[in-house]
Parts: C-alpha cells; sequence; structure tokens
C-alpha cells in the first residue's frame, strides 16, 4: 500500500503565506522521488497553520525526500517562520479517485 | 481556490474495512461530480479509524454530491457499522502536485 503523510505547521503570525511558497516552490522534484501527491492546504479558522497531504510509494521513499538538496533547503528557508508546532499522521493508503496509478 | 475536506469516521470494532470498501465502491460518480482526490487511508496507531481526503472545485460541489443518490445509499449503508464519532476540517486548497489540473 502507498504511504501517506498527514501533517501541519504552524507559521508565525503573518508569515503563512510564504512558507506556503516555499512548500510549493519545491514540488517539482517530488515526482522523480516518488511522490504521488503533495497537497498544500490553509484554513480560515486557523490563519497561520499550514497542512500538507502527501501521499508517497512508500515510507521509504518520503524519508529519502527528506535528504534531497532542494528539500533540505526548503526546510532551512522555511524553519525561522515556523513556531515549531507540528502534527503529523501516517497513513497506509487503501485507494481513491485521483491518485496517480 | 478548491475546497478541501479532510474527514475521519470511527468504525465499530472490526467493521472498518467493510466501511473503507463501501467509500471506494462510490468513486466512480465522483469524479462527474466535481471532486479531484478522494482518498481513503487507515492507520494501525488506530485500526477502527477510516480517514478520508477530499479535494472538489469547490464547497458547493462537495456539499451537492451529499444528494447524489449513490452517496445517500453509501452512507446509508455504512452508517450501521460506524460509532458516530466524527472529525472534519474545511481546507483551502492552495495547491500541489499530483491533482488533476
Amino acid at each position: 500500500m502507498r504511504y501517506g503523510y498527514l501533517g501541519t505547521m504552524r507559521a508565525a503570525p503573518g508569515r503563512r503565506d510564504e512558507v506556503v511558497a516555499i512548500l510549493l516552490s519545491g514540488q517539482d522534484g517530488l515526482r522523480a522521488a516518488g511522490c504521488d501527491l503533495y497537497v498544500v492546504g490553509t484554513s480560515d479558522t486557523d490563519p497561520d497553520l499550514v497542512w500538507v497531504q502527501e501521499v508517497w510509494a512508500s515510507k521509504e521513499h518520503h524519508q529519502a525526500s527528506l535528504q534531497l538538496p532542494e528539500t533540505k533547503a526548503a526546510i532551512a528557508k522555511a524553519m525561522p517562520m515556523l513556531t515549531g508546532e507540528f502534527t503529523s499522521q501516517e497513513l497506509d493508503i487503501v485507494g481513491g479517485l485521483g491518485l496517480r496509478e
């Protein structure tokens, strides 16, 4: 089964959109790294929170992607804009509509 | 922006996989109803919980889909297998990899 990762990160007040831009800037290399889905969302109910929904070929593919130079650079760039409050949920992706076959 | 819906539903002990099968059985009609993503996930850390990650053209498309006969039938079929414990989070989908353009 594919590996799902649901995460949130809290931006410092007023920095959310900069964090979102950084996250989206790195998406080109993700497909080649085994990423089938990388969706960034926000919510008016909590304006500093950024949601990321990811689906990878495997947990190992996800772990390996964190070692990519561009991923490391994006994390380093975003970190000063974040409060350090993170949540995460790992999932076994059973199936559904819209995921690359 | 597209509308994201993140939800969980708790199955009665031992009924999770039946609920998952029902959710996946209804996916064919969703695309036509404006659904770009409908992903079902589970987690070993909470064996009765079912996660659904959805992206729709709009909130209205999502709301309207709940009135579809096949959606109503799937909900009615699954309800007896659920405990009634639901969570949901609405999102503005800013962008990312893997979503249908």
